[in-house]
C-alpha cells in the first residue's frame, strides 16, 4: 500500500511538531515543507534531509497539506491549495461565525475542485469540540464548562509584552472552575520601568480587565516558559428524565505536540471524506486511526 | 417537520428509560412499545397512554426500533426488524468477535433491505468506545485503562445469587486503578446458611477467582441497590514524538438512564447513515444531536 504523502505548510512550532508526527505515522511520508521564499535557504538542522520549497507544486504528488500558518492566513492559503485538488487540514482557532465562514468557503472550494478539508482541527477547537458534542448526546440538557490551563496563553502574552516598560511577558491561564480563569502575568521589566504602572496598564487592557489578573515582575521570563497546557471539560446534565449525570474530560499535555498530532490524524481522515469541508464533530472518529478497521473496532468497541 | 417515530422493543429497565428519553426528545414521538404476547395485558401505569403490541407491524409507520431485549436475543430480533425496512439501535454488550459477527450480519441485512443499524450503543461498549478511539487519534502510542465503577455488576450479582444458601446478592465493581477491580459482594443469606461456606463458594467461582473479592452478609440486599455507576478512562501516551500526554475521561451516572439516552441519540443518528450496520466510532458525533447543524457547530466547535 502506498503511503499518504503529506506536506507541511509553514514551519513554526506547529510545523515542527507536525513533521515529527508525520515521521511517527506508519502510513505517511513527508512530501516536504513549504516555507516563505526568504526562509528556504535558512533551514534548521532537523530539516537537513527534508525537501524544503516555497511553492507546494514543487513537491510532486501531495495528498494532504497540513497548514501550520497563522489563523488569519488560513482562508487564503487553504483555498489556494484546495484549488490544486490537494486536501488540507488546519487548526483555525476562531470559534463561531468565523469558523463557519471558513467552512463555507472551503466547502464550496472542495466541491468545485474535488478536494476536501478538515478545519479547526486542534484540541480547542478540535478534540474538545468532539467531546462537547458527545456529552450532549449523552445528556442533552445541562451545563458544560470548558476550563483551560494551567498553560500559557499566546494571545494574552503578546498583549502584555506590548505594554510600555515590558521587555518580555508570559500570561498563564489558570482555571478557577465553572469556565472562569485567572491570569497570572509574569513580566520582565525594562531598565527603570515602573512595576506598578505596568501592572495597572495590563489590568486595564480589554484582554485582562474582565478576569482576575495578577502581574508579577521576574528577572527572566524565558526561564518560566513551558509548552504544557491542560483542559478540564465538565458537563452535568440530564439523560432522558434522569438528573445529575456527571462527566469530566481532563488532560495535561504538551500543547503544540497535541495540536500537531490531531492535525496529522485529521490528515488521514480527510482522505476518507466526500469533497467539501468538515469540522471534527462531523468526522467518524474511526477515520482518524491507522490500521485495519475490523481489528481496530474489535479492540476499541 | 414530521417527528421521528420510534418503537421500544422489550420493556425492562432499559425499555422504561428509553421511553422517557424518547418523550424528552423534541424531534421524536413514541410509536409504541413491543412486548411479549403474554405481557401486553399487564402494563405498568406509565404505559397507560402508550400503544403496546406484541408485533411491531401493528404500530403503523416506525422509523427506528430501539431494542431493549437481552443481548443474546439481539441478532435475531434486529435482523427480523431490519428485514421489514425498519432501522434498529441496540446495546449489544459483548465486545470483540461477537460484536463483529453482529455487525456483519446486520450490515448484510441492511444492505439487502435498505435499512440501517447502530449496534453496541450504550456507554461501554458505546460512548467509551468513542472516547478510546478519539484518545488514540490524540496520542496513538501508549496505555489505556478503563476503570469501571463503583457500580453494580449485573452478571456478577446473578452468579453470587445462584450459590447455595444465598437468597439475594449484589456484586459491586470497585475500581482500584490500571483496569483492576475489586468485587464487593453483599449477600442476604437463607436461614441457617453458613456464611463462611458461601464466601468460599463465591470466591472460587470463575467470575470472581481472579479478582480481589470480599463477601459481606447483610440483612437486606434490596436496601443497598442503586443504579449509579461510573467510569474512569485513562490514557497516557505519545503525540508525535512527545511523551507523557495525560488524558482522563470520568463519569458518575445513572446506568440505565445513560444507556437509554445514548440509544435514543443513536436512533436519531442511524437515520442519517447509508444502509448497513455501524458501531459508534463509525458515526460522526454531530449526527447524534437534535437541531440545526450550523447553529450546533457554531456553539460546539
Amino acid at each position: 500500500m502506498s503511503k499518504i504523502r503529506v506536506a507541511v505548510v509553514s514551519y513554526g512550532n506547529i510545523g515542527k511538531f507536525s513533521v515529527e508526527a508525520i515521521q511517527a505515522a506508519p502510513d505517511m511520508e513527508l512530501a516536504g515543507v513549504v516555507r516563505r521564499a526568504g526562509s528556504t535557504g535558512n533551514n534548521p538542522p532537523e530539516l537537513a534531509n527534508v525537501k524544503v520549497v516555497s511553492d507546494i507544486s514543487d513537491l510532486g504528488k501531495v495528498d494532504v497539506a497540513v497548514l501550520c500558518s497563522p489563523t488569519r492566513s488560513i482562508p487564503q492559503v487553504a483555498k489556494a491549495i484546495m484549488e490544486k485538488g490537494i486536501c488540507t487540514v488546519d487548526s483555525f482557532d476562531i470559534h463561531g461565525e468565523e469558523m463557519w465562514k471558513l467552512r463555507s468557503l472551503l466547502d464550496e472550494t472542495g466541491k468545485k475542485h474535488n478536494s476536501k478539508a478538515i478545519i479547526s482541527a486542534g484540541w480547542d477547537p478540535g478534540s474538545d469540540s468532539v467531546v462537547r458534542t458527545l456529552l450532549l448526546a449523552m445528556a442533552p440538557k445541562g451545563l458544560t464548562y470548558t476550563n483551560f490551563g494551567p498553560g500559557m496563553s499566546m494571545g494574552h502574552s503578546v498583549v502584555a509584552k506590548g505594554k510600555d516598560g515590558v521587555k518580555d511577558a508570559l500570561s498563564m491561564t489558570i482555571p478557577t472552575g465553572t469556565g472562569i480563569h485567572r491570569r497570572m502575568v509574569y513580566v520582565e521589566l525594562e531598565e527603570g520601568a515602573n512595576a506598578e504602572k505596568v501592572a495597572k496598564d495590563i489590568k486595564a487592557d480589554s484582554y485582562f480587565c474582565n478576569d482576575e489578573t495578577h502581574v508579577i515582575p521576574v528577572p527572566s521570563v524565558d526561564d518560566l516558559k513551558d509548552m504544557g497546557h491542560g483542559v478540564l471539560l465538565e458537563h452535568k446534565g440530564v439523560s432522558g428524565k434522569s438528573q445529575n449525570q456527571l462527566f469530566e474530560f481532563h488532560m495535561r499535555i504538551n500543547n503544540p505536540a497535541l495540536t500537531s498530532q490531531i492535525l496529522i490524524s485529521c490528515a488521514r481522515a480527510v482522505l476518507k471524506q466526500q469533497p467539501g469541508a468538515y469540522t471534527m464533530p462531523e468526522i467518524a472518529p474511526i477515520d482518524y486511526l491507522y490500521g485495519d478497521k475490523e481489528a481496530l473496532l474489535k479492540k476499541l468497541v
